[in-house]
């Protein structure tokens, strides 16, 4: 068998364990860029290694960023007082997308999970609860996934804090815009109907 | 807004450019990485550095190799006197997971095409003849996918070898209509090889 040698065998192998791909899709892939391969390739191959090299977590809030502090947490406009807890940096970046919120953020990096024996020390709770003593938080947003385990976690946090001074909100449930009643699970409906709103 | 810093942003807009990927999975596959950074990130980039510098097409088949003529064409073993006639690389790796065929490739990268200026020429027919002639080729087996261009590809060789002793023939029925080889499952393609049938 030649399928184009060690390294591209390699290549697809590295690829098809990527999050969203298998061994069709980085097959795929891996063709379009030896096709490219003076452009596109080279391009993609320096930017995973100047990534690789200078990316890591903000010390602060746990944002990808390519200083030691990201540049929200080191940017005084953002000292708001509010604070968004996520679950991951890719809602961290919805939110921003969303350019709504004009605070800082802590990136828990997961849900509280008893099954896979993840407590709140693993989540960076403590931190999280230093940091609004530190940085005179006034309101603590729990923008966290609408699921058992995001539900469960917010509710451990939003317990951690009561008698505290802060304000706990969470996102608002409801129809997504341009969502379709028909498409939505029925559990998303129920709420949105109970949270229903005179127009 | 800060999502982790320019090169982050150029990394996903790049990635989310590849075949089967948009914005949101190159965002989830581009955050994984940076999470592995140390190990899978560094690995790809020096993979895809490698293959980047060491890849190209065979100068005899166009299959993708890392020297000048690939593993199939300088494998006296595989001249079988069969020429096996495949639109993409792709498809040339799906025959070859089937193990089923054991002559040598012929890579025509893309079919004819009116509406796209694409002749013979550019897809190497001429080349496909000559080789023809000088492999002492007594079987070309037209592997096309089944779709309209496809087929007035592998009527158009056909005609072009009419008169020529070799026996030129299709992969049988069981290619579904619009199927791409690339989509099919390794026993389907290896079925469809065996029950090859005269054009
Ligand atoms: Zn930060
Ligand atoms: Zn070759």
């Amino acid at each position: 068998m030649e399928q184009g040698g060690d390294d591209i065998q390699a290549l697809i192998a590295l690829m098809a364990r990527l999050p969203g791909l298998g061994p069709r899709s980085a097959r795929r892939i891996v063709l379009q860029l030896v096709r490219r391969r003076s452009q596109q390739m080279v391009q993609l191959s320096q930017l995973l290694d100047r990534v690789a090299q200078n990316s890591r977590e903000c010390v602060v809030c746990g944002n990808i960023t390519d200083r030691d502090e990201c540049a929200i947490c080191t940017d005084p406009a953002r000292a708001t007082g509010e604070i968004c807890v996520v679950q991951d940096v890719a809602d961290l970046w919805a939110l921003e997308r969303g350019r709504a919120f004009r605070g800082r953020y802590h990136v828990l990096g997961g849900t509280l999970s008893a099954l896979d024996d993840v407590g709140p020390e693993d989540l960076g709770i403590p931190t999280l609860l230093a940091r609004i003593d530190d940085e005179s938080i006034t309101e603590v947003i729990l923008a966290l996934n609408a699921t058992v385990d995001g539900q469960t976690t917010a509710h451990y946090i939003a317990d951690a804090l009561e008698g505290s001074p802060v304000t706990v909100t969470g996102l608002a449930q409801g129809v997504p815009i341009g969502g379709e009643l028909d498409y939505l699970d029925d559990g998303t409906i129920t709420a949105a109907l109970r949270a229903r709103r005179r127009l």
